[in-house]
C-alpha cells in the first residue's frame, strides 16, 4: 500500500470526524489507547461541572437534584449497549478486580459440587490472582486450572464449576471464540466470567446473542473513561436473583436509606453494587460514553483490522531482518485490537519510540504491544509510527544507554 | 449565650481564616459535612489539571512522570497524619465497605478458633451488612453477634474473634471509648476493626497510641475528598505481613508489572491494595488533604464541641415545648462532631429546613442530624440555624404537603 493509498483510506474513513472529540498532546502518534483511553473534550466540561456546582454548589442535595445516586445504572445502561446487554444487566462499579471477585464468589456456589475454576496463561495475571485470593479465602475447596489459551475449549469438562476469560489476550490480541465458548460451556453447566476490558469499545459485542451469563470489564481503555475509571459488571437476568455477591454492601441493599440492620438484597443487577459510587469519576466516564452515541462499532472493528493489517504490512516491507517477530498472526476473527512483536531488545526499542513521539508499550519478557484505537488514531498516523520503529531499528536508536532498563523488576 | 459573645467566639476562632479555603454556595447554612463536606477551592484547579495536563496531554506516561501509582500510598499517609497513624501504615482504596470486607475477611484468620463477630446496633448498618456478607461466603462458620453499644465492652469476651464498631455513632453522635476498648479487646485477643468514617477530620485520633490494630474510613464527610472519594485502610505494622486479603488484586502483588502468573503479595500494607487506583478521585482527595497542612485537629476539637453547646443551649432556648429530642446528651468526651435530635415529623422538619438555607439531614426513623464542620462553619452560622429552626417549629412551617414524604421507603 503506498501513501496516496493510505491518505485515501483516511479520506473515506466514516470515523474521521471522531478525532475532534478528543484532546491529543500534538507531536504523539498514541497506540496505547488500549492502556488508557485519550481524553474526549467533553469529559473536561462534565467534570469541572461536577466538581464546581453539583459538589461545590449544590452539595449533598446533588444525590437527589443531579441523580448522583442513579449513575451505577445509567452508566452501566450506556456501556450495556456498547457490549450487546440488554437493559438492566449492566452496572458501573468499584475495579474490574473487585468485580471478578464478587461473580466469582457468587458463580461457584451456583455449581456446588465442583471444584476446578478453569483459566489460561494468557490471561491478565491479575484475573488469576483475584481467582488464587478467592480458592484461598475458602480455605481451598476449588483448584485452579491453567491451560494454555488454546486449550480452554478442550478444557470446559464437567468438573468445571467456573471459567475465567478474558477475550482478548493483552499481550498477543489473540481473541478466543466467545460465543463457540460460551455455547459449549453451557451444555456443560459451566458458568463463564467473561472479561472484556480490551473488547468493549474495541470491537461489537453481543453478550445477549452469545448468551454470556456473567462479563465484567475496564473503562479506563477503549471506553477513554480516565486513568482507573470505575468498572463494569454484567449478569443476565436468569441469573441477578440467584447469586449472591459477598460483597454486600448498603448500595446493593433493597432499601439503602432504609437503615435496616439486616442485609437484604436488591432485586437484579442492583445487588452487586457495594459501596458509595465514586461520583466524579463516574460522571468523567458518563461524560466519554456520549462518544458512542453515533459511532457504529462495526465501522470501528473494520478500521482497526485495516489498521492492523496495514502496521504488518508496514512493518514486512520496512523492518525486514532485524530480529522483529509478529505476535499477532491469527485470522482476523481471532484477534482484538492490538499487533504485538516480540524483540530480544523491547524494553529499549519502546523507550526509543517514546523518545520519537510513537507511544507503545513493553510487556514482559519481551513484547512490544500497539493497540489500535480507531476514534482517533489515522491510518497515516501508523504509517509513521512504523516508518519511526523502521529507523530505531535500521539505526540502532534503541541502543543507547538512555533506553536501557536501570533496574530489574523486583 | 447572647449575640456579642457569639461574635466574639467567632473572632478568636482560630480556624476562621480556613473558610476562605472552601467554595460555599451563598445563602445556605450547611451542617451536613458529615454526609458530604465541601469543597475546597484547591480541588477544582488540582482535578482540572489531572485531566487536562497529566491525562490529556501525558496520557499513560503519567503513571510514572506524575507519579499515579504511588497515590494510593501518598494519599494514605497524609490521611494517616490526622489519625495518629504511623508512616507506610495506611493506604488509599477502594470504599470504606470494599475495605471492611478486606480486614475483615484477614482478621478472622487471625483466631481460627473463635467464631463469635460482634458490633453494636448503633453501628451504620452498612458496616453490618458487610459482616454479614462475610459469614454468608464462609458458610456460616461465624456468627454476628450484635449488642447495644453500651455493652460492648462487657461483651469483648474470649469467644469473639473480630469486633467491628464505628467510633462515632451517625445516629446519635454517641462516640465509642477507642483507647479503653481496644485495651481491653487486646487483653482477650480480639481484633478489632474500627470505623472511622465519623471520627477521621473531626477530631484528633491517635491509632498509635491507642493501640488500634486495624481501621478503615471515609473521606468523603470530614475530609472533604469529594462525593463517594475512595477511603482509606490501615492496619499496624506488626499484624501487615502476617494478613492476607482475599481481594488479591495486582496493585497488592510484590511485583504488579512483573506479570507472574501465581500471586505474591507485597510486604507491608501495600498488599491490601487490589485494582488500578481511581486517579481523578483520589487526586481530588490529595489535594482536599493539603488543607490540614497548618490545622490544629484539637482546635477543630474544641470548636465542634463549643458549636455543639451552642446548639443546644440556643434549641433549649428557643425550641421548648416543640416535641423535639435531644439525643445527643452525652458528655462532651462521648460525643463526636454532631448533634442530633428527634421529633415525629422530623423528615418534613428538615425539607422545611433546606428550604429555607439550613442545610441538615433526616435518618429514619425520626431522627434530625446536624453536622458541626469548624473548618468552614461559624458560630454565628449555628445561631442563625437553630433560630430558623425555632421558627420552622413555632410557626409550624414545617406542615405543608410539599415537606412530606410523598411515598414510604420500600
Amino acid at each position: 500500500m503506498n501513501l496516496s493509498d493510505i491518505k485515501a483510506l483516511d479520506h473515506i474513513d466514516p470515523l474521521r470526524r471522531c478525532r475532534d472529540k478528543f484532546q491529543l498532546p500534538k507531536g504523539t502518534i498514541y497506540l496505547d489507547g488500549n492502556s488508557l483511553g485519550a481524553l474526549p473534550k467533553t469529559v473536561i466540561s462534565r467534570v469541572n461541572d461536577v466538581v464546581e456546582l453539583q459538589w461545590g454548589q449544590s452539595l449533598i442535595s446533588s444525590w437527589n437534584t443531579h441523580d448522583w445516586i442513579s449513575l451505577p445504572s445509567r452508566v452501566g445502561t450506556k456501556i450495556g449497549r456498547l457490549i450487546g446487554a440488554q437493559d438492566n444487566t449492566v452496572i458501573c462499579a468499584d475495579s474490574t478486580s473487585v468485580n471478578i471477585f464478587k461473580l466469582l464468589s457468587a458463580a461457584v456456589r451456583l455449581a456446588p459440587n465442583r471444584r476446578i475454576i478453569l483459566s489460561d496463561t494468557g490471561n491478565f495475571p491479575n484475573d488469576l490472582y483475584i481467582i488464587q485470593g478467592v480458592i484461598n479465602f475458602l480455605d481451598d475447596k476449588y483448584e485452579l486450572k491453567l491451560v494454555a489459551p488454546e486449550e480452554i475449549e478442550n478444557s470446559l469438562t464437567e468438573d468445571v464449576a467456573v471459567a475465567v476469560l478474558t477475550e482478548v489476550d493483552y499481550r498477543t490480541g489473540r481473541r478466543h471464540n466467545m460465543a463457540g465458548l460460551t455455547s459449549k460451556a453451557k451444555s456443560s453447566d459451566i458458568k463463564i466470567i467473561w472479561d472484556l476490558c480490551h473488547s468493549a469499545g474495541a470491537f461489537p459485542v453481543d453478550l445477549a446473542e452469545c448468551g454470556v451469563e456473567f462479563a465484567v470489564g475496564c473503562c479506563y481503555k477503549y471506553l477513554n473513561g480516565g486513568p482507573g475509571a470505575p468498572a463494569f459488571l454484567y449478569v443476565t437476568s436468569e441469573l441477578q436473583d440467584l447469586i449472591q455477591p459477598p460483597l454486600s454492601g448498603w448500595m446493593g441493599h433493597r432499601a439503602p436509606f432504609g437503615f435496616d440492620l439486616d442485609y437484604s438484597p436488591a432485586t437484579g443487577i442492583l445487588r452487586n453494587l457495594c459501596g458509595t459510587p465514586g461520583v466524579i469519576a463516574m460522571s468523567s466516564l458518563d461524560a466519554a460514553l456520549d462518544i458512542w452515541d453515533d459511532i457504529d462499532l462495526q465501522d470501528v472493528r473494520e478500521k482497526s483490522q485495516l489498521m492492523i493489517n496495514l502496521f504488518a504490512q508496514l512493518v514486512a516491507e520496512l523492518c525486514p531482518n532485524m530480529g522483529l517477530s509478529q505476535i499477532t498472526s491469527f485470522p482476523e476473527e481471532q484477534r482484538g485490537s492490538q499487533i504485538s512483536f516480540s524483540h530480544t531488545h523491547g524494553y529499549a526499542i519502546i523507550q526509543a519510540l517514546i523518545d520519537r513521539g510513537v507511544v507503545g508499550d513493553f510487556r514482559d519478557p519481551d513484547i512490544l504491544r500497539f493497540g489500535m484505537t480507531p476514534l482517533y488514531i489515522s491510518f497515516d498516523e501508523v504509517r509513521q509510527a512504523v516508518e519511526i520503529f523502521a529507523d530505531v531499528l535500521n539505526k540502532q536508536i534503541w541502543d543507547q544507554p538512555k533506553f536501557h532498563r536501570r533496574e530489574a523488576v523486583t
